[in-house]
């Protein structure tokens, strides 16, 4: 069985499973494992694995509309060297810190592999799902498409050795900020939302089983991040790395066109209009052809 | 540096760690993680696995005197069998119905071992931390120790194969109920409290240290379980067992004497009261012997 047919079989058996976060008594609860293999390419600094581990779990919380409590994390390492731990610890503690909430510490433990568990803890009294989206509703994004991709590729041209400026360069990328003010103020209006986490394709497609919808994207709507243009060759491989690489942890909102301008006012981040709900039969497309559910599928 | 340096690394760093759980806001929120090799013997099955990972966090949750709202799981294998994920979503589940709380699941992810990480969170505003032992209170142990010492030895009598029995035997000792009852009937009255995960010894070393107190046990008021007895030969073997090697998932409460009959009513489990508190000057003794600071160290 394949981690998304696992993953169907869990939301078929527990109730409060199946969204980005588990809601339970106007609390949200999400976590996530990472791995140094799949997840840290070379070079990663513990302080970007710290930001981005507890960044990913506050990016669940961002997609129910809630706002953030709390994050801990378990950290595994074969050794436990202070400067790494450190370094790790204030990564956790300054992503949370840019969101206004308190990295409360976690576990230790001893793994031949460097991982990390991290759960975020959110509240609100509506959360938003991914069920809701309506026809006729704009279909929006936060920020922008490709960061994580573009510093995966700074990642592997600085692997040989030396490059510290492109490791940097990486680093930076690969520090997002979780979306938790933006999902604050989309959430009185949105009608459905998740985060990007695999990718926009694969959001869409998933967002579509959970509403009953189709899609219709505009590719020239993209907000793709400049970055991906300095490290692809031309439109069409920017287009494909930002559709589908994923880990970006941007929100994708569906909600009525009207609140548009009022939502835009009220957040700190830019919202692009990508396209438009459709019906179900409409399917699920980018300028007029079929949008494969081609994504990130995590490790 | 060792994981208990690292953390009390942590501990420095961050101010809501240190204690069995983080408290924020209300909420106590702790993690942990498990791993096949060093915490789930040959023969544990993934039932046990689920009740035993998701079955810690909620024993630190019951060690701050909190009741317990939820709980999640990550968890990690080399591929996900349907029957497997689905035991341990079962022995998950059910651990929290054992306490009045719900599983509301977690995140899937391919590693090569399979590997757990659990967060349990709680509610309380009045958390017990380690810190309040005051000379002259009695020194109480909840339900009965050595329990996960048997289940570890009739695993690895179990280990060459056959011996269904004993398999299910050492899986139903390594089933265990988290004290959350016990440890909100405790909280009004106890002074300090953590769970004796680590061994008796190292709780009581823990909780000296964080009130800077002294302890005297008295060994023949140990509730030494009896399955302890099948697997050891004689008396102080199996005294050595019940104190050192820990993974039993018991409260170790300091509370005054005058309180312990109220407590024994109110609480579904028996409470043994097995010293006093002493200044910090007066040690940690054993039938007045120093009681060393030797415990499982967890992998």
């Amino acid at each position: 069985m394949d981690e998304r047919a696992a993953l169907g079989l869990l939301s078929d058996e527990l109730d409060a499973a199946g969204d980005d976060a588990a809601v339970v008594d106007g609390l949200v609860v999400t976590t996530d494992m990472l791995h140094e293999r799949t997840d840290f390419p070379r070079g990663t600094t513990r302080y970007t694995a710290g930001w981005r581990a507890v960044g990913a779990s506050l990016s669940d919380v961002a997609a129910m509309g809630a706002d953030a409590t709390a994050a801990v994390a378990a950290y595994a390492a074969p050794e436990f060297d202070r400067d790494e731990l450190l370094d790790f610890v204030r990564g956790a503690s300054d992503v949370c810190e840019r969101v206004g909430t308190e990295y409360v510490g976690g576990d230790l433990d001893g793994h031949d592999e460097f991982t990390v568990a991290t759960t975020a803890i959110g509240r609100t009294d509506e959360p938003v799902l991914r069920s809701g989206a309506r026809p006729g509703d704009a279909v929006c994004v936060t920020g922008t498409l490709g960061r994580s991709a573009a510093g995966l590729e700074y990642f592997e041209r600085a692997a040989d050795g030396g490059h510290a400026d492109l490791r940097e360069r990486a680093n930076d990328l690969f520090q997002f900020e979780p979306r938790i003010a933006a999902g604050r103020a989309l959430a009185p209006h949105a009608s459905a939302m998740m985060d990007s986490s695999d990718g926009l394709a694969r959001s869409l497609h998933q967002l579509a089983e959970a509403s009953d919808c189709g899609f219709a994207i505009e590719s020239d709507r993209l907000p793709i991040d400049d970055s991906v243009r300095d490290v692809t060759d031309g439109d069409d491989e920017a287009l494909e790395l930002a559709t589908t690489f994923g880990e970006d942890f941007e929100l994708v909102a569906t909600l009525p066109k009207a609140m548009i301008p009022a939502v835009r006012e009220s957040i700190n981040v830019s919202v692009s209009v990508i396209g438009t709900v459709l019906e179900a039969d409409g399917g699920i497309t980018m300028d007029g052809e079929p949008l494969a559910d081609r994504g990130y599928t995590h490790g």
